[in-house]
């Protein structure tokens, strides 16, 4: 009696995982620190010792019945309204508590807010290569995922086709900027381009588009740049964020959407979230570790790690010929393969332990992504690795 | 473009939280000390000290990269081993690991176990009074809640009501023992007689019938009894549960989906979860809070004062004249209002800051809730008040 939709997605194995299952067992034979394993988004530095103080603080400190009591469904009242200070004070926005709602991560706010402006049946629009997780987050609310071909001259949106495949049907379009995986950051070019773009349609065809705009890597952001903030250009905007990067605690699922306060049913967005989590049981994050993040809202982990690794990444890429976009943040590469197939470019880089993602459960065959989320010994250790990978398989 | 649906729900407002703020403002004007707030089913005894020594523990010592690392899917495989253990010991079962799926409490667990087993125009069927929650949990995976009337006499299953009301469209049933909101804890002899009905039902309809078991408050059970373990019972069995009142967690979520090792499908119902999950964004519980409870698996909060909390409003209620049932477990009693409208009844009770809660949202009018997780001093104190208002308003 289970429902075979899922029974289905039960057997669309993940590529990254099954990777990863590959470095793990290739490092119980020669050491973990031998496999050059660029699988997993996981960070590799520590959260500030800051956000580990804070939950000891409070676990000595609080009462233990108030500090582990129920959350509200929308989050806790003064959590809210400190991450919406923080927004304010940083992109110049005028949240106020009522517009944020609080997520476990990036993907409970992403599957939130493509629920709550979306119904069964319309297109959701977003951009290759893409992160495959998208396809269930909006597949299961009934809407329909469809990918715009990536504009791979510099990963910032491919109009041309973006606009050959709009049409009425479409009422969000999502963005992940930076990118994950080509390391792109949108620049205000590109995202006064798509507002301007998406103000004209809904003038077109009289109803709301919603830009949902997926940020987990905002503060990952390389050359000392800030990445535009995109709700700063569109007002119906939903801003999804999540803490597993930018503080280190990917397990710990914490996030929020962030509704322009210009948006329309600004003030009801995240009570509508709300209902919706109540729906699929999501209710809140866990009440330590919203109060934990909102000690630490304006501080970030050492990101200083991935730039360099990325520098130093880059360098060998292109001195071994490889066609490559230099990333503006993030901490990953989105290489050109040196063959048509990604999948056997990666499975003939398995034999020099280096463990590469093939881009096509991306949307966007023929590359590969290299999450560098290791330590930068062990990415100068790979150098050579891959110079006899290019050398003796492509040469 | 927010679906209507969503807007909707929003108008249903909930009693006991309408309730629960009256509390509040009029705590501010007599002091919450006075006020005599039966609304809120919040635990009113601390998490044990291990918990927060268990934490800290892990903050301090532990590899942050790691501890807050990543949690897959399904939970971490060494809490999900610990507690297929713990169950096994406790109830003569045979859980592995593969059984175990963490949620975000025992809401995450239901919703993720309705939509596992269920599909969209199946009936689900509970039994009144049920926890009101139920219909967006269930309602938001496009089966149907249907409601079996009470059997006001004891609160054990109206088999008649649900016999009449079964039929093959049924494919799942969510019980809820102990009870919210009666503290009705089902006898070995309820549950043999359900097992067998299911049973004889699958065989008539060909059909898997799956009994989805809502048991958050299993630990809370009176007289030194053990409430019967509802999966030793039926085979096709979900049993979700939730720390929140076992160990005074409500706000931290975690609970998790139990699949009896011989239920249809067995070793896919945990992996199905996950991928329900992965559509809901919900992911996994906070990796932190997942260590930390298999670390106090086979431990609860000090329940004791509920007990004592129980029999001090049982005697004053009967001698008052109040028809009701004796609670088996729970923090829960619920007696028949002095008068046919519950609601009436409630509003009058304010009047003594009496905080009741009138039964017509669980699906059986005519009743009141009180949740006696309070300090037993005042629950002492609330005595006067309940003479006065019984005194004042009905003789």
């Amino acid at each position: 009696m289970i429902r075979q939709e899922y029974k289905e997605m039960l057997n669309g194995k993940s590529v990254i995982r099954e990777l990863f299952t590959f470095a793990t067992e290739r490092g119980k034979e020669i050491g973990y620190d031998n496999v050059f394993d660029y699988s997993l988004g996981n960070p590799s530095v520590p959260t500030p010792a800051y956000f580990n103080e804070c939950m000891i603080d409070m676990l000595k400190n609080e009462d233990p019945v108030k500090l582990h009591g129920y959350s509200p469904s929308l989050g806790i009242p003064e959590v809210r309204a400190t991450i919406a200070d923080s927004l304010n004070r940083r992109f110049g926005m005028n949240y106020t508590m009522e517009h944020i709602f609080m997520t476990t991560g990036a993907a409970g706010a992403v599957a939130h807010a493509v629920r709550c402006v979306t119904k069964p049946g319309d297109t959701v629009l977003t951009f290759a290569p893409f992160f495959p997780e998208y396809k269930p987050y909006i597949n299961m609310t009934g809407a329909v995922l469809k990918v715009v071909p990536a504009n791979t001259e510099n990963f910032q949106i491919n109009f041309e086709k973006f606009e050959e495949m709009f049409d009425e049907n479409v009422t969000a379009v999502l963005v992940n900027t930076p990118n994950n995986p080509t390391g792109a950051t949108y620049s205000a070019a590109t995202l006064k381009k798509l507002a301007d773009f998406l103000y004209d349609k809904q003038k077109e065809y009289g109803h709301d588009i919603f830009l949902i705009s997926d940020e987990p890597y905002r503060e990952i952001v390389f050359n000392g740049a800030d990445a535009p903030y995109v709700s700063k250009f569109y007002d119906n905007s939903l801003s999804c964020y999540s803490y597993s990067k930018s503080l280190s605690l990917p397990g710990e699922r914490i996030g929020y959407v962030a509704a322009n306060p210009k948006c329309t049913d600004a003030p009801l967005i995240a009570a509508i979230c709300s209902q919706i989590s109540r729906g699929t049981g999501h209710n809140c994050p866990p009440s330590i570790i919203q109060l934990a993040v909102a000690k630490c809202v304006d501080m970030t982990s050492d990101l200083s790690v991935y730039e360099t690794n990325m520098e130093i990444l880059y360098k060998e890429l292109v001195s071994l010929g490889f066609e490559v976009v230099k990333p503006g943040g993030t901490f990953y590469i989105f290489p050109k393969a040196l063959e048509d197939d990604a999948v056997a470019f990666c499975e003939k880089a398995k034999k020099y332990d280096l463990v590469l993602v093939p881009s096509d459960s991306f949307g966007c065959p023929g590359y590969f992504r290299m999450a560098y989320c290791v330590q930068t010994e062990k990415v100068e250790r790979s150098l050579e690795a891959l110079r006899k990978f290019v050398k003796n398989e492509y040469r």
